[in-house]
């Protein structure tokens, strides 16, 4: 029996933008969100541009990468540039009379596009082709999954590990760096986005940053935290409460709970990402508290933290199996503090598997 | 006596863009990059737009920063968006019947400029200001000095303290992941960019990421690394060989120090910034190794790791007293290993004070 071909996941991926080229009657697509060259080659610097053709592909790096884009990028020509990137791109695409091009305009600036636009020559007409890639990365195949999975196990690990730290008096930022120094000991090549740890009034701010605040009592903490292993994000996020909760804390805390159990209940295949959304908000509107909560229910993720799809209001996207998404519904009250309980799922044939295992339910340390 | 009337800061950058607008015959100016937001306005979150005017100012967030921006933001109105941000923006200057707009052409993505532009409405013409605020950042205040200064110092410490950390079997993860934790315990709040540690055949590579690799003996290792403090940023490398060098390791050592001595040496206010660029090149020619240097020389610093000046070729730009930069010239040897030598420093009437300490002249671990 013949071995099965195997094919780098990288070329498969050019060969499907080159399906979609001819789906779209595109000669060339330019590629230059870092992340979606990451995807599609292998290489991961910090610049670079990927020009993709119905049989060709080169990639365009500075000399700093020269060595590294030849070592990691597969299935493409490297060519090393001395001058400005989208200039080069250009030329490249002038040289081979391409009239047909896409670009990503969610990406690309408004300086680079002229950039590219002068260089490539008038008869080149470019096409704005933004989520094309994106939407390739919506679902993930079983190594990006086991990625996550690792991640998010890491994530759940080291707050488990954490929790005995959480006290009145530890200060917010000592707390964030251990986590993250843990993270990275413990296997994970970098945090996934700075690690929030927020208190008091100040977990009120979805989105606080960690201070040099104390943890106080009877006050509310939230850890927001994620591992990247191989270029993948977990994405998690558990609150607790310093004490015995008052009747006003528990309630909060229960409404958020409840609000994202049932939320991760209603992901299946198929299912409109919106509908997740209001299936939070439908909780805790029960409780008089949907008002509270400023922020959309969840994204999805993978190799950037916040990618499609975006479970929120008029999100009319289906789930389909193989997406990684958070769910995360909070409340935030001005001056009182803020719940949020974040978990990374995978959609799977039976609905949500949860990846990020860390208790909420033991959410008061006293 | 009376005290001298005092201006937060971010008012005083507010009416200097006013300034410019005049100048400029412009009306309102399109803040789009988020570092910019937070010298023009204070607030720091991960979305928002500043739209300034002749006598008016706003900043437009999403709910996730409403608080947020309420309490960081001075002098602007805080605006809450629930829908697209460009959009926004340019139905509020639709309303003020805005004809003359800047927008910041560097960061503003196609799309989003489409999106404004549609919504600001034919009559509104956007005219490209990218750098602008930039320029502005170029030359740093003596609150901004100080927090660079604190944020070198904090570098180099670490580093010194790390060294004993530094010997064969050590995993280049584990010392970048020691190196981040040490800094944020001991008050960074957070690190400039990815520490970079790369030992043996990996130095060569001038981005190489940490990796699961160990330090072996007779190679060299890169330490790249910067704190960030109160926004601000440092940069440092440090070159390190296990071992007693060979020969040739000694030459590239010796001469990349050189290097960079003799281009910090050139460093006074104005000088062009290609010139600091050419004194380290010529020094690495003088020694055959030229070729091997594939970066320009430096770069300004701040509140972002890359400002401007670039000290790199066709750099006409003259040095200012208040310049930060980093002097960094390299040498890499594909095979071999790679030495970089960095240290952040600020122009002044005196030439360039270096900021970041640690020593190179202890480059041998035995």
């Amino acid at each position: 029996m013949r071995a099965p071909e195997t094919t780098h996941p990288t070329l498969a991926r050019q060969e499907r933008v080159r399906t979609l080229l001819e789906e779209r009657k595109l000669q060339y697509l330019v590629v230059s969100n870092l992340t979606n060259v990451f995807y599609l080659t292998g290489f991961r610097g910090s610049a670079g541009v990927v020009l993709i053709g119905r049989d060709e592909g080169v990639l365009l790096v500075d000399p700093r990468y020269t060595l590294q884009a030849r070592e990691q990028a597969e299935g493409l020509e490297v060519r090393e540039e001395r001058g400005k990137l989208f200039r080069a791109c250009g030329r490249w695409l002038a040289r081979r009379r391409a009239r047909e091009v896409g670009f990503d305009d969610w990406n690309l600036t408004y300086a680079a596009w002229r950039e590219l636009g002068e260089a490539a020559g008038r008869r080149c007409r470019l096409r704005p082709c933004g989520g094309m890639i994106e939407e390739f990365r919506m679902v993930k195949d079983p190594t990006e999954i086991g990625l996550i999975r690792a991640a998010a196990q890491l994530t759940s690990r080291v707050f488990e590990d954490v929790r005995e730290l959480i006290r009145p008096g530890a200060s917010e930022a000592d707390l964030a760096a251990e986590i993250d120094y843990r993270l990275r000991r413990q296997g994970a090549e970098g945090v996934a986005f700075e690690t929030i740890v927020a208190s008091g009034p100040r977990s009120a701010f979805p989105h606080a940053r960690a201070s040099a605040n104390l943890l106080k009592k009877n006050e509310f903490a939230i850890f927001d935290m994620g591992a990247i292993m191989g270029g993948y994000a977990a994405d998690m996020t558990r609150t607790i409460y310093l004490g015995t909760p008052s009747r006003r804390a528990r309630r909060v805390y229960d409404a958020v709970l409840e609000a994202q159990q049932q939320a991760m209940a209603a992901i299946k295949v198929g299912e409109r990402a919106e509908r997740i959304d209001s299936v939070a908000r439908a909780v805790l509107a029960r409780r008089g508290l949907d008002q509270y909560f400023r922020h959309s229910t969840g994204h999805g993720l993978g190799l950037d933290i916040h990618e499609r799809p975006r479970l929120g209001r008029g999100e009319k996207q289906r789930l389909k199996a193989g997406c990684v998404l958070t769910v995360e519904p909070g409340v935030y009250l001005e001056g009182f503090g803020g719940v949020r309980i974040e978990d990374t799922v995978l959609v799977g044939a039976q609905g949500a598997e949860v990846l990020t295992s860390a208790s909420k339910q033991d959410w008061m340390i006293c």
